[in-house]
């Protein structure tokens, strides 16, 4: 598997890990994955609000917990906003 | 950094490894990705039909060219296809 293959598994494996067998996440499961795993990347959910508005904003099918795709959405967000900061710089080339 | 964020730090460098500089994916660089880096989880394309249609999905804002934007939709989409293959086994716990 290539580097890029693993990172992808890890996505998955991170999201089971606090998914459980029911593959969804609870809104407490999604802010602990949040303050544990994203914390370089992601300010750390401290107020119901904040994860109150996360939640309606990732809740596609409004069922109140997170699946896959709809985590997946929210790692390809964070992942874009992050690109720029690992360009690397190609003028020493 | 979580394994979680390196993973994500893992397909912005692999993307920039084959855009350079200027931050965006000719078609045959998207090949070139796909076919070296991918070819766990997507069969590796050899006819440009097939290759125009998969840029033409996912050319969003029709530059011929794929962003950082566009190429993180790809990896949401196989991610999400593979996610199923990697649940784990509850059964045993």
């Amino acid at each position: 598997m290539s580097d890029l293959e693993e990172g992808m598994v890890t996505i998955i494996k991170v999201f089971h890990k606090y998914s459980g067998h029911k593959c969804k996440l609870k809104k407490a499961e999604l802010k602990e994955l949040i303050n544990n795993e994203m914390s370089e990347f992601i300010m750390k959910i401290h107020e119901n609000e904040t994860l109150d508005k996360l939640v309606a904003d990732l809740d596609q099918n409004g069922d109140l917990e997170i699946d896959f795709k709809e985590f997946i959405t929210l790692i390809a967000m964070v992942t874009s906003a992050c690109s720029e900061l690992f360009i690397p710089n190609y003028h020493n080339d």
